[in-house]
Parts: structure tokens; C-alpha cells; sequence
């Protein structure tokens, strides 16, 4: 009757710092929930470590991967492959640990389609409150710049739709005692506590 | 473009220790929320004042309050009314603060009849849990005692599917820990956060 695991996927725009982030918390000695370790293409920087940066693959192996369907989401940048091994995935939440993605958009919306019990967290940008005030206080910019703003933050605001939280990183630490807030309010919740209880009394 | 607070409803079943994980949370100096005192036709006991332990009303101006639809939820007890001014949860909603109400199941199902965007948690005692290593190792107790624990235990998870979350209360201190992560995650859930931002938008 061991509940199984969560499956957190952290994502946002690019540039937002969803790997400060996520560095952040996996720097917490408390942290209860593993890194699911990327794979890519991409030679290995000076110092990466193949199974603690990534998983390094050729090309061919990858591919191979993709077309097994073991991969629970890629995507291709300047010409490298990056994803997400799924029995990993799958593995470490059977056996009851929570998993964290930390990935880009893109790969968050296949991942939702293929896990939508999982955990999606939204990484804000601080400068769409900030917008706020800037629209409120106006008069020092112009209305060209406050006009490019607002566009880019109706294109923040479309990609969150898809998420169940949205975090906004204006402080690290904040942002991190967030998430982690999350993922105790998840454990909590009558979705994933009931099913174990209702089981106990159907065992009988 | 100020943010309605949340109104958080901590119930359970009777003798679960809800007053004592409520004045818990409220003897952390960093409490956010605002506690709604209850209103009752009872008499004051020693020590008691009136609009900090309870509002003290008499029967008449509590069923004048009934009968203008003043009171949120109310129930009688031993011949005495006990229920929660709405007017004074409205006000602090709009305010932007979350107010707290610490209640019975009855009242619980009331409120969430009238404020379904409330959050809902329900304290569940440790019992249940307990029952499920007691199934599991077996031969130690008898089966009329387990059955008619089973039995209790099926009261209880019926009453808790109305509610958004479930907090065992194992341990006071885990248990406030997890009531603060949760209202400290709904802060952050996409259908309190987006409507801030889509208005943002549709203002300019």
C-alpha cells in the first residue's frame, strides 16, 4: 500500500533560472526528491561527469531511444538531442520517491500529455509583477517599451496555462521554500491520500 | 488588482485535536492568516471575554442573525447556537488577508456550499493509519475490535471527500507544518495567480 512517488517537473522560460533553482534545492540537505539526470548528445564541458550532468549518448544510441519510446520527452537544440529517460522516471516513482524534472517548455507540455497526475510548476519571471507596477506607476518609460513588455508577458502568461502552479522567482530562497511548500501540500492532498485509505478498507 | 485572500476551513472528525492544531498555528508569531472568531448563545466561562474566545450572543439576536442570512454556517450543541459571522469573513477576504476557521464536519459542509473556492482541510487522526499496520500484523487484537475500527474508520474517510486536502495529525508541530505549506502552496496554484496577471493585461 506504499503511495507512489510525485513526479515534479519545474520549467518556465528560458532565462527565467529554473537551474538556480534547481541547484538550489538539491543543495538543501532535506531535499526528499531525486534529480532525474538528462540525457544528451552534446560532448561532455571540461568537468561534466557522464550520470551526474548527464547521461552522454551518440547520436545513434539516442535516436535508437526515441524510436523505443524511452524517452518520456526531447527536444533538439543546435543540433544535440536532450530528453528524459522514462524507466528512470518510472522506477524511482514506483518505488515511492518523488522525481524532479527541471526542463524546458517544450518538454513540459510532452510531459504533461504522457503524466498529467504529475506536478507541473510554472518558473515566473519577477518582471511580470514588476510590469504590474511599472503599468500602475507609469510616466517614466516609454509606451514602446512598456508595449514590447506586455507582449512578451501575454506569451509568459499563455505558456502557464498549463501548469498547476506558478512560482515567481524574485528571490531564490523564496522561490525554493515555494516549491518545496508545494510538494508538501501534493503529499496532502485528498486525490493522492484517499486512494491509499480506500484501499486499506478493500483489502479486507 | 489586490488578490482576495483564501479561506481556509480546518475540520475533522470530533475529538481529533482541531482547537489544539489551531492554537497552535496561531502561537507562531508568523501567522498570516486572520482567525474567525465564532459567535454562540452560550453562557462565557471563567476567563472567557467576549470578542476574543467568542462573540457571546443572546438566542433572539442569534436567530435574528439566522434569519438574515448573517451567519456563514451555524449549528446548535446542547441546546446553544454556535456559528461564524459572515460578514466579518467577507470584509477580511476582501482585505486580501486569508481567514482561518477552525469548525465542526456539519458547519464544514455548510461553508463549502457557499464558498466552494474555499480550502478545505480535514484533520484526520492518526488512527486511521495506525488501523493499517494493525491489518497488516495481524493476530494481536481481535477481529470484532479491528472490524469495529474498520467501521469507524469508513465514517471518517467518507466524511473526508469533501474536502481539498487531508493533514494526519500525528504530531501537532508536522501537522501545522503541513496547514502552512498548504495555504503557502495555494498561493502560488495557476487559478489564484493567472486572473492577477490576465487583468494586468486586459487593463492597459
Amino acid at each position: 500500500m506504499k503511495e507512489k512517488g510525485i513526479l515534479i517537473v519545474l520549467s518556465g522560460p528560458s532565462g527565467v533560472g529554473k537551474g538556480t533553482v534547481r541547484k538550489a534545492i538539491f543543495s538543501q540537505g532535506n531535499t526528499k526528491f531525486e534529480y532525474s539526470i538528462s540525457m544528451t548528445t552534446r560532448k561532455p564541458r571540461e568537468g561534466e561527469v557522464d550520470g551526474v550532468d548527464y547521461f552522454f549518448k551518440t547520436k545513434e544510441e539516442f535516436e535508437s531511444l526515441i524510436q523505443q519510446d524511452k524517452l518520456l520527452e526531447y527536444a533538439e537544440y543546435v543540433g544535440n538531442y536532450y530528453g528524459t529517460p522514462v524507466d528512470y522516471v518510472r522506477d524511482t516513482l514506483d518505488s515511492g520517491k518523488d522525481v524532479f524534472l527541471e526542463i524546458e517548455v517544450q518538454g513540459a507540455k510532452q510531459v504533461r500529455e504522457k503524466f498529467p497526475e504529475g506536478l507541473f510548476i510554472f518558473l515566473a519571471p519577477p518582471s511580470l509583477s514588476e510590469l504590474e507596477s511599472r503599468i500602475t506607476t507609469r510616466g517614466t518609460e516609454s509606451d514602446e517599451l512598456i508595449k514590447n513588455r506586455m507582449n512578451e508577458a501575454r506569451k509568459e502568461i499563455e505558456l502557464m496555462s498549463l501548469y498547476d502552479y506558478v512560482v515567481e522567482n524574485d528571490q531564490v530562497e523564496v522561490a525554493c521554500e515555494r516549491i518545496n511548500a508545494i510538494v508538501q501540500a501534493e503529499h496532502c492532498r485528498y486525490n493522492r491520500v484517499a486512494p491509499r485509505y480506500i484501499k486499506m478498507l478493500e483489502a479486507e
